[in-house]
């Protein structure tokens, strides 16, 4: 390979010859040969800089301390990277410095040189026209933008993956439960039969879920919003003009669609990641609903002949290598081990967020590449869910009608006319000679057939629909 | 000891002659013989089911279907129970069955038994004046009192003990932060020196993740406000009567002066413990904080010597039983082992909550078992360090000050004037040569000694105050 | 209450007149009013500080470093708390400074007034024949002593609960393996019905799971058997006499019938615990097994008529406040309860295990606290679960046969005859036309009845056994 | 893209023209659209294929069922493998069936259609030479060859990355301490001064911390290194000719040089990774070894000028792009966030293992994707932190020698002397004075300056060494 000669404040570095990036990108390259292959900081936040890179340039124009040529220049290159067109130069991986100091370097390394090339330049030049401290850090520190990165990225997934894949599914069983309102099943507490209610009933518990999830990730938005940007090293804003931090935080707004405002405090915003924590706590409670929606789907769908057998779920794909013919629930499986993911994620961004010290917290790449992890995941579940099983959920009416017609726990109708003592003697009486209820009632005396039929109704058992 | 004999549905069971509670209380013991010296199903549970088995007693009353004498009477022993009368009646454990039906029955059997002799009766009466079943347990299933209880007890430990201990914390840093505001100290990235701010901004960062973590747990109250009662068995609210759910979360919002109603969806309310797991996730973010608080409170009062000994903290104990005069950050320890453990129970948390099956969770008991010992541990914690360390913290100026004149990172004020690589190379040299900055920059030939002493100002690298 | 005046090198304290602790203790009651209810010091860590300060006296005496009527007094005292006769002089809570300090104050103090007031004194005596610091304490340190506490509790509760409670359960699974050995069932895999095996060799997977289980708590036990005693302050042993460490550690190993010995490196003996860390992993292991284990029997024995339904477990309680005659699998609930407690538990360990500075970890109370609490949930759920449920697990021989005969999945021993392809399309057609795989094979025209006969044979397609 | 058909049992498929995988490959791509650019199968599960599948055809000719040249040509096929020659042939993600059953389909696919390729076939060939099912797949089913890729990947990481990564950091930790095992420091316990010790005494901790870690891990080889090979479906074996469990599993001990066995039950190796989540038990171990080395090296080396500055590591880069002449301690950074990864995958992995139902455990991808992680940082980052950090860590005398020397704590040298009362008196009323210990020692009138030179030697403080 053909190198060319960079140079930081450390001296000289050997870089191949051809890449934007510089002397600090290549260090770290060379200094941080870990899980390269597998870990690469996510391409979520290399989008998030350009945003920030370009939004930053733009403030620093506006008080007159960055020129118009070299602010255009360095928003050209933002552009360029917002449309993928430099995905090779970002080559860093998340376990660096936890300040995620080189993937800002590597930023403002690709965006000064690659600008130094489109005004005309060349990559071997010793000096560039734009330089990636003084001019595209310009006002900023690492410990400022990376965690500006941070939210962008978050909030902008939890946008445009996480709440639609949620919500997604959320309609798709709204509209199940709404159809299946009237079809009544038998309920089961302790996985055990219990008194029935309609298959419409129990989807709805799970639209529950999802809407109070979807509530919950709300609520944490605010705090996302919030950008540590004209914080600076430690929080003071030290080196930044006047009015930059909220105006930063403007012009990101503007160029993302989405409502950033300035960090009230810029010490937290540097020291701790708290709304990182905070909302990966409303992720984490989505993904225990997921867990317990393909737990039940799971199983309510297992058969096809010695299980409970009250749903179908659509055949994807052969589900044995040795049993022909056999089908599984494995959209269930991709979720519930998706849920299983996000619990763990969960616990390592705690571990991060708790371990800041002083001014700033150096857990930064592991915990947003967690948090990434987690939205993208509970979107992508929620829609490959959605698509490939929840809309071909039916249920198997026959089964379902067997399952309540044999069930000893009709007998809760009868607590109100002949108290809990009588009946549950009807239902252990019933099951140790496995007879019916009905049967057994009659036979203890303890009311008529035309009592038994009045009372024990389990369409009247769902309560109001 | 002597007993007397009780019955349930599955037969006689012998029962300490002197107690209130009954058969299916005894059961419970003699069947869970789990950790009972140290795990007592909390007495915050107990309490819960005071309010709403009283509630529950008047709602039936208004609907007609338990008569006045019987009401009042169960309204009595509830109250009694709420006074702490009763605390030895109240034996079961955590580990028990996983809807809590035993310490649902615990109570209707001590409620029932000690209304009966409220009434006149003997405990070795074989019929009760109240039934617990029939009467104390109308309308209700374990599988929504206990949830109902769940969130009574949740919500006012959060209102009661953790709420006001944060905020107590908070506000003894604010005004801290506010105190120091201006004694300017060197500021810490990576453990590393770097640009000054001062110590009320620093706290100031502390004050801002506990507003945060205050605003974070109070988002989860609405979800937690809402109500399984009613739901009974599976959610249907077989056996109840009209309109008895609004009704009852009246009554139990009445008693606890708490703005409770009933859950839109008990089918999600009896199956799944999301709110819970919600407002967990907001405590685990404050655990989050209070280990960045502690740790930093921990190593700011380093030393007496040879640590970093930038403020005092109360000494409230001899801190060594092997090193005379040793004095400890105590209340620091305190806090961030609380703040493990809460990391730690969030995690129980997030595996019941994922665990229901169909119509029912059952990991009740173990997830408000852990969701109010963290609620309790922060309440307490927060207060504990307040007043044992917080509000004695005091800034040990002449540390302060000297760390600051040294420090190198002062340099950070020349970026603008001489740009970034020359600032380095002042910085890199004085460090090797143990110089100080100013002598360093004089005799490189980058500026004069007046240009220092006009641009390198650590008060004026602070910021805006 | 009536006080007398202590002193400790931090001047005076009122203490209740006739407890046997001092000023330190009394410290800590006021200093840390967190949880003081429900968080005591576990009891086991009192007993095993007994042990090692008696053990600690038997090693002064032998170096000649405290005299005989001192030694001998103290190790009354030990004696009398290892009878349990003064469980109420052990105040202190878990919440206190990270080492554990002030509960070895606590017994530094009870021991040496006691053994006072057994050689004649009087609590109020300002002087006292034993000194808790000189004598009690003498060549130890709260940073050795704790960490030795810890590890004499871990073991020993290791050894008397968790080890007989799994072995327990592991025998009796056992019996039930061998003894249902020949009741062929059909498998499941992904839920869903699978080739068939024997409800023996399902068991033998439970068994093999305890197996393992226990081997891997085993592995642990050399690592626990390191005793940090003899390094005191730091690590380096200083102010103790020639051979101490290995003869307190003997002594250690003498009085409580343990493998104990001196650790080889004191300095990570104080300042890690990844002994406590280690063997928890084990813990959780078995936490891990009996989540599967109490899922797959809660399972298994659900309906009883719309479940799976395959064993029987006893009944021992009613099951439900609102439902008669309802049975449920309360057993396994409390089993996977404590398993998920058990869980959480570990990561707590994890964080503090994790966050040792320097010479010594400051969340000793927290981490063993959880250890003790899991080796105790393990014992006690195993032995409960032993006793009330799989002692009296049968099949249920009528719906195993049911489900073998009516499975879809026979069709699997077709592949080594007729290839993959074909099977699939018998299974596949007789799931669609609900007939039988006998009826379709031959329909299809793939093999006779007779061949289906001889092929077909459930009983054979389980293997050796 | 060119197409060719393919066909499984569920019909036809569109597959790619030119690659060898075939229906099942294509279906898991479009059913499972989840993360699919970040979440590839490991490539070291599909290296732990081709042993197994090869070692499968091996078994299956020594048995007699699968003939020469098919076996042969598996063999080939797999050997192209394990030279990368086929990387991309491999695109299917972690969230798939829990069974892992599409990768097994994958590598049969390929296997086969690469085979029936070097065979003289064609691609679009119906009927290829070597079928995926029948033959690549003989005597195997998913739900025990998954498993055993399972264990293979694990035990082969474990050996070639994690052990000699670990291994290597012990090493230079040993030099270390042994080449500063007489440089007298300050010791510092609740992160405040303490007695000394000696800069090699204080690495010696780490050095025995990751020397039980080590044997932590290699306690937990034997559980992984049993094979599931043999069980097939559900674990009875069926379609294995007789003896094939045990040649097998000899089969992939040759090929791989490791020591595995056949599972001794194959019931609890299908349903059941306890093996997985007791290694990994021990891999969290070593991550919280590695949480406090890192934060210890961090602290330590903290400064230049107002930290504890005691030890010097290497600068491998500029530390910020806003604080010139700045240097972080980036290598403790890159190891505590893998810390707290591998602490929350070891949530994800529990969580995971205790979720299997009846006879298969459904978690399985993200199981071994957690682990393969976990496995792969701490070797990648024990060698990161070795090469660019620990090797380079020299003391800072200078500073060691100023904070021994001012030390308070060196009175506890005087306990034996004086007693602890009148030691802990000098220490304090240093303290408070800003005094020495020798003349408040002096001033105090408790020893002469004679004495105190006598009694108070650093160097004497730290033990036999």
């Amino acid at each position: 390979m053909e190198y060319r000669i960079e140079k930081d404040t450390m001296g000289e570095v050997k870089v191949p010859a051809n890449v934007y990036w510089g002397a600090q990108t290549q260090r770290s390259i060379e200094n941080f040969k870990i899980a390269q292959d597998i870990n690469k900081m996510p391409k979520e936040i290399i989008a998030a800089f350009a945003y920030l890179k370009k939004a930053a340039a733009l403030a620093n124009l506006d008080a007159g301390v960055l020129d118009e040529e070299k602010a255009k220049l360095i928003g050209v290159v933002c552009d360029e990277i917002l449309e993928n067109k430099h995905t090779d130069q970002f080559p860093l991986v998340v376990w660096q410095t936890g300040s995620g100091t080189q993937s800002n370097m590597n930023c403002n390394e690709v965006i000064a040189y690659r600008a130094h090339v489109l005004k005309g330049g060349e990559l071997s030049d010793v000096k560039k026209f734009v330089h990636p401290n003084d001019d595209v850090n310009k006002s900023q520190s690492s410990n400022d933008t990376f965690p500006t990165a941070m939210h962008i990225a978050a909030y902008k997934m939890l946008m445009e993956v996480t709440l639609p894949g949620i919500e997604k599914l959320r309609d798709t069983l709204a509209a199940k439960s709404k159809e299946f309102m009237h079809v009544v099943k038998i309920g089961r507490t302790h996985f055990m039969d219990a008194t029935p209610l309609t298959v419409g009933q129990e989807f709805s518990g799970y639209v529950s879920q999802l809407n109070h999830g979807l509530k919950a990730i709300k609520n944490t938005l605010e705090h996302l919003s919030e950008l540590a940007l004209g914080g600076t090293a430690v929080g003071t804003g030290i080196n930044t003009p006047d009015g930059y931090s909220e105006n930063v935080a403007k012009h990101i707004a503007d160029l993302t669609g989405l409502p950033f405002v300035t960090a009230e405090n810029k010490f937290e915003a540097l020291a701790a990641h708290d709304a990182i924590v905070e909302a990966h706590g409303a992720l984490k409670t989505v993904a225990v609903s997921m867990m317990k929606i393909g737990n039940d789907i799971r199983m309510l769908s297992s058969g096809p002949r010695s299980g409970i057998g009250e749903i179908y779920i659509p055949d994807n794909e052969p589900g044995s290598s040795i049993m022909p013919g056999k089908v599984n629930p494995t959209q269930c499986e991709a979720m519930t081990m998706a849920a299983a993911q996000i619990l763990g994620n969960d616990v390592a961004i705690n571990i991060g967020g708790s371990n800041g010290h002083f001014e700033l917290n150096v857990f930064k790449p592991m915990m947003i590449y967690n948090f990434l992890h987690s939205a993208r995941l509970i979107g992508d579940v929620c829609v490959s869910f959605n698509d490939k099983c929840a809309v071909g959920i039916e249920p198997l009416r026959e089964n379902i009608k067997k399952h309540v017609d044999n069930s000893l726990m009709l007998v809760t109708a009868l607590n109100t006319k002949i108290g809990y003592y009588k009946a549950a003697e009807i239902a252990q009486t019933a099951h140790k000679n496995g007879s019916t209820l009905k049967e057994t009632a009659i036979a203890l005396g303890y009311l008529t057939a035309e009592e038994f039929d009045a009372w024990v109704k389990p369409e009247e058992m769902v309560g109001k629909i």
